[in-house]
């Protein structure tokens, strides 16, 4: 059953000798590492709009978003060059975790990787859900299933990943490249248009979304606007990665490849920038709730307003939402590339760097998925309230990474390395301060959040605490008074705690913050699982091995009576060594004795141990016997062998006790003793028949 | 954990010494047998009255209760007598399984088991959901959670029960005393007021909650009303059940309990539907609803009119609803021990013959807990609705169990058995009468369910096959076109079905039919079990064993590597015969020449099977491997050994691969082979060398 559904779902298993490097061309190539990189102009212009949004709405101050997004392109250029140099000096792929492991040391290497996996997992999240968002602007029915929506999408490429990536590669060429043909229709259209005149008039938002006059422009809002418009910035960096893929002369395609994407990216950033800027596109805000708030995206109204609505409008939002939703394939190739190369230098569980049924990371691609989808769901599929979380470890990779190529030209020094030196310095500085702009703007920029306070919670326990004392003091009546006097105790102890600051709630706005804790919490997290495999490795080596002791085998058969079906076990027993015992749990004493004669007769060279169980348990008396053989010798090995009946059919298992496996149970964490099951089938005589095994009892 | 949270709720273990019958004397015996059967009147007489308010609310027609409760208290007498003779004759205890099993036969006695069991189990729903309406009689606010109340209660009362019958019986008492000093009070008083001349008035339905004349009154819903009131007689069989828990002379006492209980419980019944009669008490409808819609039963309407709602109206409430609920503690007695008989008797799994810890036999009362639990979850915790499946078990088993007398007294005939047999055969004769009345009028005579029709549950079935089809078809494109083409054809013929008959419902109503079908599955299921006893125990008995032939062992080592951990492994396996050989499944084929020279220098006497896995699957070739090796000889045992890892903290597991349980897991099926486990204990050095077992590495 099992296994015809996998087939089903994820295709026939793939034979290792079919593993090899699929060479991608540069067509495909772009479309490949680029998904990540461009999806993210549907949604940059948006939330630089979004910010300047909340000061007042006058055309006026939209304007700043013009400046803005100038810089934004110029940033863009410096780390889309800055790259070109990791290519060359990487062939192999210049990922930020190689990069700043090799120059800066493992430490930075760590908090680069670290950053990597938070933001793959925030790129499916957000690239999903702005993808969602381009569907229901163009279908608001579907507004209220934006949350399954979002699941499903994710799902979806899950299972496509997870059929193997060679399928993934051509189902994703097409999106892409409809993607980029279509913006830029639209911004040639657009701006043709005005040119000539016409009218165009996007919709906006209803009336008193905004309210005006609410803050004031400040510089500190102008920034907070740059960091959000720096999303346009993110997965410029997944060519690096995957310079290997390329066809040979490697280095000289993927840098191509990464020129040609930087020239796209800048130019339909400032495209769509300039678009809304000249139609005076005001966002909607991104909370709008009611029976008929139908929020679009700026995308979504620029593209409404330069064809009106019409067949080409659907063809926008319905590019928009495949290039986003497949966007978070980049994600899905890099982050179980990523936690393969952590896997197998021991940072990370070392399943990641297994290798599934169809030659893909199967673990890495199963992590990132469930990361996402708790993403998702907790953000209710809100780009927007996302964004706060996003770039912040980008541009800690990039800076990271920028930083290891400067100290590795310092290292090596080539022809002309002040010059490449020069260029990574400036990345790496360009990157650093916009990494300080996010982190001071974006610190608790997002969605409020609710706990008790300290005291709070502190009083909850104890109520909760006392209430159990008070339990426990009904039944343990000769102890109860001192129960109840704790109880008494901690009902006091909670009284001030919850009287003087009743149940308030501190607010806590989610933000970068929680991107400044999960950083080091992964880092951590990697340094105690090298920790343990180091620790395991020098455990198991072969080193300072001498040899095992020799000793004695003594075997315990457990028995609940004397039949037909033990007698295999107990001959399989005694071919283990000459200390055999029976053992047999009294819980019907009456019944001892005349299992005591019919063992003597049946089984005279095998000595049946009766155990005394006043409480009729089977597993307590076990135990204790197995504590006084251990005592009596220090030279022996303790098997506990257990006979097991198998029924044939299901729902006979229930007509038997099922202490053989409880007997299991109690045992596996029992030191020093092995446990060895012998089956024994209670098949209809027919089909015992037809199976001969030697561990079956003849008959006459 | 669990051990402690067992103590604390169910209490200390007893040992099995301590086991003893605890011999009642007769003024516990009393409230503990007779519970059951004085809870019934507090609603025999409002369901009489339920059935003859259908036709129409006119006094007059209310009058028929009145010579319908005589003819039940006449049946009532018929039955106790009756029943004195099975105590008598039966000093051992006997209930109807024993009696009809003895003399009329197995047959006979599984269909009276089946019937009590069954009817325990309404015993507890019924009387469970009586309680809760005598207190949401008197607490109106609690009707919303009046199926919460019910399971909670059947839990308090599981507990109780687990925790041992002593304690039981002195809680028990109490209510019980109380109910019938508080009716009979409460009968005298009104009797006596009314005789004063006070006026009585009982509080009403709303105006219009009868329709007036919707039926008439017919010879068929008298008998309808006759067998709704026959629940009074339900309980009255637990003392013949109980004889043996009497002081001596057993028989004696408990004739003259069941005598005295007799009494009580046809002046009770007789007074509460006299005063019912005179105060021309209207019940409520059962199903009444809305945000006002206080329901009272008729014991409430009397209580307030003759005590005007004061305090001791509360107190008969409570009184009424203590025992209602108490009452179930009969059949919280009565289902495990039926079953204990059954299992002993190998017609019921053994666990329920399995004394536990606190000396009851837990597996009846959990068994009779989850049952009730889930017919009160159906039937909404409504007594209306359970009545009519209620009483033909009780009625069933009451007509074997005298039948099964007047067969004793034909074989055995004893001086004076003709009076004897008189006597059962009327008891037999009258109780076979309201059998059939109630299996006819109740046939059909509860709540309607609905279904899907054949034809539309057939349609639906090929729709969600052909979607299957279709989903298939998808995935595997050389083969699609067939699966295709079928799910067309399901599609095509689900279409007539579907499309003539639309999703209609049947209704079906509930009634005794249910119970004429459970009672022939639990009797089939009893046969089944007990051939399933009697084929193991014929399976497994000595009596034709000759012998099990000699063997040799083939010892299966699986290795992932070599290190120190597996070295007590490999000790033990070669310890227990010649032909031992390590086995390696290459899921990364170039480490493997390394493993060899490691392999050859550190065991060389060990040959190490390097076994091919194309797909990196581990299971797959060890599994083919075991094929093969079994073909070699005929006369061996292949035992396969796991070392195993574990690892000191539970994070630490996640780590490394679960490939050994996964191994036991595909191997756990597997015939003839044994699989042996030895584990390998990854401790910090302190606690390595706090524990010296012989099957650790030894170290310079």
């Amino acid at each position: 059953m099992v296994f015809n559904w996998r087939r089903l779902v994820f295709g026939k298993p793939f034979p290792t000798q079919h593993a090899h490097h699929t060479r991608l061309p540069n067509s495909l190539a772009l479309p490949i590492f680029a998904s990540d990189a461009l999806s993210s102009v549907s949604y940059a212009t948006e939330e630089i709009l979004l910010v300047l949004a909340t000061v007042a709405v006058s055309h006026q101050v939209l304007q700043v978003s013009w400046p803005i997004a100038l810089a934004i392109a110029l940033l863009l250029g410096i780390v889309a060059t800055s790259y070109r140099q990791t290519i060359h000096a990487y062939p192999q792929g210049g990922g930020a975790y190689r990069v700043s492991r090799e120059n800066l040391g493992l430490g930075a290497g760590l908090v680069a990787a670290a950053s990597l996996l938070i933001d793959y997992v925030l790129t499916v999240a957000v690239s999903i859900s702005a993808g969602v968002a381009a569907i229901t602007s163009a279908a608001p029915y579907l507004q209220r299933y934006t949350v399954w929506l979002a699941v499903a999408f994710i799902l979806f490429i899950a299972v496509a990943n997870l059929r193997g990536a060679k399928e993934s590669g051509l189902l994703f060429a097409i999106p892409t490249y409809l993607f980029i043909a279509t913006i830029t229709t639209m911004i040639v259209v657009g701006i043709v248009r005005m040119a000539l005149g016409h009218q165009l008039t996007p919709p906006q938002p209803p009336e008193g979304s905004w309210a005006r006059g609410a803050e004031t422009l400040t510089f500190f809002l102008v920034l907070r606007a740059f960091s959000s418009g720096c999303t346009a910035l993110t997965g410029i960096e997944a060519v690096t990665d995957g310079v290997p893929a390329f066809r040979p002369p490697e280095a000289k395609n993927a840098a191509r490849v990464l020129a040609i994407l930087g020239v796209i990216l800048i130019s339909m950033f400032v495209g769509i920038t300039y678009l809304a800027h000249q139609l005076h596109v005001i966002p909607f805000p991104a909370d709008m709730e009611g029976p008929h708030a139908h929020r679009q995206t700026v995308v979504s109204q620029i593209a409404y307003a330069v064809f009106g609505g019409g067949w080409f409008y659907f063809v926008i939002q319905g590019a928009t939402a495949m290039i986003l939703i497949l966007a978070a394939n980049t994600a899905y190739v890099d982050f179980p590339r990523l936690s393969m190369f952590l896997a197998e230098d021991r940072l990370l569980p070392r399943q990641f760097a297994n290798v599934g049924d169809r030659l893909v990371f199967s673990n890495g691609i199963i992590g990132v998925t469930i990361l996402s989808i708790l993403t998702v769901v907790a953000f209710g599929a809100s780009a927007h309230h996302l964004i706060p979380l996003y770039a912040l470890g980008v541009f800690l990779s990039f800076t990271l990474s920028q930083s290891g190529m400067v100290v590795r030209w310092l290292r090596l020094r080539p022809h002309g390395w002040q010059l490449n030196a020069g260029i990574n310095a400036l990345g790496a500085a360009a990157t650093f301060v916009v990494l300080i702009i996010i982190a001071v703007t974006k610190f608790m920029a997002g969605d409020p959040i609710q706990f008790f306070p300290l005291t709070t919670s502190l009083g909850l326990w104890l109520v909760g605490t006392a209430m159990g004392f008070v339990l426990i003091s009904m039944y343990h009546r000769w102890m109860g008074k001192w129960f109840l006097g704790l109880a008494i105790a901690g009902f006091l102890a909670a009284w001030p705690l919850l009287h003087f600051q009743p149940l308030a709630m501190v607010e806590v706005h989610l933000g970068a913050w929680l991107v400044m804790v999960a950083i080091p919490t992964v880092v951590w997290m990697c340094f105690r699982v090298n920790a343990h495999y180091k620790a395991v490795a020098d455990h198991l080596t072969m080193d300072r091995y001498v040899g095992v002791p020799d000793f004695k085998h003594t075997v315990l058969l457990v028995v609940s009576g004397l039949h037909r079906g033990i007698m295999p076990a107990v001959k399989y027993a005694r071919s283990m060594g000459d200390d055999v015992r029976a053992v047999y749990v009294e819980i019907d004493p009456p019944k001892t004795a005349t299992l005591l004669d019919r063992w003597h007769h049946w089984v005279p060279d095998v000595p049946l141990v009766v155990l005394e169980s006043p409480y009729r348990s089977l597993v307590e008396p076990l135990l204790a016997y197995i504590d006084d053989v251990e005592k009596e010798r220090d030279d022996d090995i303790i098997t506990v062998v257990i006979p097991e009946f198998v029924t044939e059919k299901w729902w006979t298992k229930l007509l038997h006790g099922q202490n053989g496996l409880l007997l299991q149970w109690a045992l596996r964490y029992r030191r020093g003793v092995v446990v060895t099951n012998i089956r024994y089938y209670l098949d209809s005589p027919g089909q015992q028949a037809a199976f001969q095994h030697p561990l079956t009892s003849h008959l006459e």
